[in-house]
């Protein structure tokens, strides 16, 4: 049991390691190599606990996800606002999620299964902001269910023309562009 | 002279012989040597056109784009959602421009300067489309540069949910829904 713990410990601690490497590194740094060095383990050792680069960086995937949560309840279009502008301060982990992305496309790709059950969650996390926000219509005539999908879409595509092109994409501006498309043109009604 | 232009129509040919591969085969599939065997060269003998699998791919991108364009005039909005109605029956390349899209934003990738280039061009040349049919503001308040960024990022993101899950996610409907977010809420006003 102890023994148990001790190993899920380790794992976190490599985990985090990762990420550090990788906002220091980008992608193609964040080697196994680099992240048995930063934690004192040999490679071979770190293959205990992820047995290829691609595990390792789902994991971190993943645990950036559970950072990211915010209570379905508490989320509203601008915390996503928020988390976009606090993407655009951190290239390493983008970077990595749209690296890992393009590469799950492909067949057999270990983090396929990762990505097609996060946008399984994502899709209908957001359906139900949207729903909390506009009820079953938004102002511009969308449904939540048909909003969801290109909320997430947009996020994406904007990180991709973003990370080839910091000078020439402002993901933060962009992306409250595309609220704004949400929105309608008509000022939200305001809630006493 | 007649060397260049059979050394040129070889590599028209290799181009071809590659995208039917990758249509066959999906991006992992279409290795060097089966586009090799494809049109009868040994992989020797393809490496002297094309050095890596990167360069072969990013050549069959530019020659799609080339395929794909319409003269700037003849742009329409409509044109874009037959073009991603279109894409949703060739998942291989898309799968190829989404994977290699993916690998492009990490350090040093060959690929990298073909999408920066291709996004610098494809924005402008979707601002004008959309001035062309909007005139400085589109019905839902956003300017021209605005939205193409927008445009841009919904296609490339629904083809990455659309890929990882063909049956969760329509691309033509769900791209169909952000047109009409352009548009706003109201019916466009025609023209005679």
């Amino acid at each position: 049991m102890a023994a148990r713990a001790r190993s899920e410990e380790r794992r976190a601690e490599i985990v985090r390691a990762a990420l550090e490497v990788i906002a220091e590194r980008g992608y193609r740094g964040a080697t196994l190599g680099a992240v048995a060095e930063r934690v004192g383990l040999t490679q071979q050792g770190l293959l205990h606990y992820f047995s290829t680069k691609e595990a390792l960086l789902v994991a971190v995937l993943a645990e950036r996800d559970q950072w990211d949560a915010v209570p379905a309840r508490s989320w509203r279009l601008e915390l996503l606002q928020s988390l976009v502008e606090y993407n655009a301060m951190r290239p390493g982990i983008v970077q990595t999620f749209s690296a890992l992305l393009g590469e799950s496309v492909t067949e057999g790709h270990p983090a396929r299964a990762y990505f097609t059950e996060r946008y399984a969650a994502v899709r209908p996390s957001m359906e139900t902001v949207l729903r909390a926000e506009y009820g079953a219509c938004l102002p511009s005539g969308l449904t939540p269910a048909q909003a969801a999908p290109l909320l997430v879409a947009v996020m994406d595509g904007l990180q991709f023309q973003w990370l080839l092109d910091p000078d020439a994409v402002d993901m933060g501006a962009a992306f409250g562009h595309f609220l704004t498309l949400l929105e309608g043109p008509e000022p939200p009604s305001s809630k006493g």
